[in-house]
């Protein structure tokens, strides 16, 4: 491998200059993403700046059998853009050009390095936005190839119901382009819905076309304590299962409350509390809050934080969005293994408290919280880095999680995708037969393995078509 | 060939009895759908019950190398479920029971062979209803093959959308899993969405998990009559633009109404005509009419028929469900050729406008109609089927609408599929790049070719890898 990868220095050295990166200093900035998973660092990086440098790059990698890895904002939780098999990477973050806002067909079209909020600053003079929101500042390229989803998603689905179109560089350097700017199309196979979610391994994702939404009229965010977990779940599902269009409602319980006061000064009561947000008109605004507060009093839900200014409403989300450093903060110089279940609506009360009551019993440390009203939740694991027992803790605990989510028809990860950390559980998810389909697929695309190798699949998957 | 069908029907027949189908008139049943193209009858059809039943005919005819055609209803349009190269028609409408309607998660699980109709009779005490409307009573398996959509998608979704998990038979008689039952996933390939579309030749659908919506408080119809065409796009276009949330906003140009009103006995304005749905609370539909109105008015919108109550709304609707009938009725012993572009919203007025011009300058006989708020129309052209020049006419046309919605970003399908009749537009929609990208998948699923051959691809498309 040494050897190739001195030719492939060699071979893109004149071309690249200072966007070729050798040294170890420069490598290690994409060694560790923000997930629990130990470091790779890649054996080369180069940041492409247009859609022909990364052809360029993949013939030439490729000739070589070097891997590659693709990059974004290095955001991701599973190890999805580690290099755990070496190679090279491809930094995306410099093709950051918005390439066109259509706002009279509520679509843009961007290069894979634009992050979220960056689009949605370019958008404020147009009345639109992109609403899928992870959290983290994240490239759009990396929240298609993980199919991220996030707070909004409730109300305006994930990066698969929001990706349009994509132009995508194949293994051998060629050129795809799928979907159209329509709204629907019955177009031959989906590609498009092929590569979301594919975390790189099947092509890398050189512009995208995305849906705009238009800005609500009326935003109120509510935040709203509960006597119990159950009361704020039970008001969650019920508010599902009446179909009240909430934009956002997200679940903090007590430890993550209490870990978002200390970090963010805040004085929130310390109990289970829900964040939601409500768009639309005024009056359909008045009309969801009227059903949410009648099933939320059902349930104990106590004093209710109003906020409709978008000061105020940055203000009453802190919490929330403090979350995660929050949680890191707890223990100094400790991890944070964000886990991610989803599972059906009906069984969302009894997972966590299911998951609850073991992290409980063990004595770790490890706020709950959620986009709760698609089902989707997150068990923070603080722990630290030698405490090898806590992690063996925190490993049955997860694992009991996701099997309990596909008990009951769920799914092993909501929105963080495989990457090194769920290759198990895809398995036990979808069962050896439709992975070993999803492999033969990614062999007919990348015969030669070089696309992200080592996410997906574990080693005794194979994609031959073992039957013909 | 006739030696392996003879021997498939020995092997079969001491199982399938009756449910094997050999008889002339028996097969015949297959050989027309509702398109416009010539007939194929199969060589042979069997009515399996059971997904063991499928994966049975499959493993014996694949031993044979015999064509496996997937036929559902007969309703498609572009000769999907024609038996083009001969082979077995395995007829899944026999495979018609509701497995599971789950209200407190919003889904159901269904046999290919259901139809929307049995389903939505089914789901009538639970509240709920499945949205997707193409006008004819499809079987759901079918309606997820082509990726169907209809009247109600502009607001509920298309089959993409509705379609959460799937059990599939593929070409080597296995049986694979996808999806889940929650509402979101970012675990592995999207293997629900890549069968979603794929016409049968991936592999044949045996059970799938739909989204269920919550019938809406209340539902408002409305049918509108506008001065000009382009008065009642424009509404169209400026509705959808300001984000009201219309459940379904059809077009019917003069010559569809006055082909309803001859076949239906109505007695509506021979003008252009939107026919509109909203659904909310009482105040939220008050609030979208307000808003439609509004609109409409600028617009030169003139007469506004409404009806609340179920009898009254299928009053309303009966002239835009006669539309095809209607169509047929125009010309007796003609052939109706129903076409199918779907592109962006801001475009929708100069392609309706371009393709009445270019039907006015030839003198055919062609209602224009379709589900504009998802920038998608049909022209329903009504043929002698000896009238060559006519023929020749309305395929000049229809490669002009195709033409221009690649042109500006549309799809040369919105909801029919690729079938016999658009094999050529597809490569010129996507390129010949990403139409072999689809030949390679095809080939990795499918390696001896069995699964509906002749659909989708130009027979010059080669999935093989050339470069690799």
């Amino acid at each position: 491998m040494k050897e190739r990868i001195s030719k492939l220095t060699n071979d893109l050295g004149g071309c690249y200059g200072p966007r070729l990166i050798t040294s170890q200093a420069g490598r290690a900035q994409y060694a560790i993403s923000e997930g629990h998973h130990p470091a790779h660092t890649p054996e080369l990086a180069v940041r492409p700046e247009s859609i022909a440098e990364v052809q360029d790059v993949v013939r030439r990698a490729r000739q070589l059998s070097v891997p590659i890895v693709p990059f974004g904002a290095g955001t991701s939780l599973e190890g999805n853009a580690a290099a755990v098999e070496g190679g090279i990477c491809i930094d995306l973050s410099g093709m950051n050009r918005i390439v066109e806002v259509s706002p009279e067909d509520l679509l843009c079209v961007v290069e894979p390095g634009v992050t979220r909020e960056q689009l949605n600053v370019d958008l404020r003079a147009t009345g639109l936005f992109f609403p899928v929101d992870p959290g983290a500042d994240a490239t759009l390229g990396g929240m298609i190839s993980t199919r991220a989803s996030g707070t909004n998603a409730v109300r305006y689905g994930t990066m698969r119901e929001n990706t349009l179109a994509l132009r995508v560089v194949l293994a051998d350097g060629s050129v795809v382009t799928t979907g159209s700017r329509a709204r629907k199309s019955s177009a031959g196979y989906d590609l498009t819905h092929l590569f979301v979610g594919s975390e790189g391994t099947l092509g890398i994702i050189v512009e995208a076309t995305l849906r705009l939404h238009g800005l609500p009229e009326t935003v109120l965010a509510l935040s709203w304590d509960f006597e119990t977990l159950e009361g704020a779940v039970d008001t969650v599902i019920t508010t599902m299962q009446a179909g009240v269009p909430v934009a956002r409602i997200e679940l903090l319980d007590a430890a993550a409350v209490r870990a978002c006061n200390a970090y963010a000064g805040l004085d929130l009561p310390e109990r289970p509390t829900l964040f939601v947000e409500l768009h639309g008109s005024a009056a359909a605004v008045a009309e969801q809050l009227e059903l949410v507060e009648a099933i939320g009093g059902e349930f104990g839900g106590g004093r209710m934080a109003r906020a409709q200014e978008a000061e105020a409403r940055s203000r009453l989300w802190k919490a929330r969005h403090a979350a995660l450093p929050a949680a890191r903060a707890l223990v100094p110089g400790a991890v944070t293994w964000v886990t991610d279940v989803c599972v059906p609506i009906s069984r969302l009360a009894e997972s966590i408290a299911r998951v609850q009551s073991a992290i409980e019993e063990v004595g770790l440390l490890a706020p709950i919280l959620g986009h709760v009203g698609d089902g989707n939740f997150h068990v923070f694991f603080v722990l630290r880095p030698d405490d090898e027992e806590a992690w063996n803790k925190a490993r049955a605990i997860n694992e009991a999680m996701v099997d309990h989510a596909l008990s009951v028809g769920g799914t092993c990860t909501g929105e963080h995708g495989i990457g090194i950390g769920k290759k198990s559980a895809l398995v036990r998810e979808h069962g050896a037969e439709a992975v070993r389909l999803m492999k033969r697929l990614k062999t007919s695309f990348d015969p030669d393995g070089i696309l992200n190798p080592g996410k997906i699949f574990t080693p005794n998957i194979q994609g031959t078509a073992a039957r013909f």
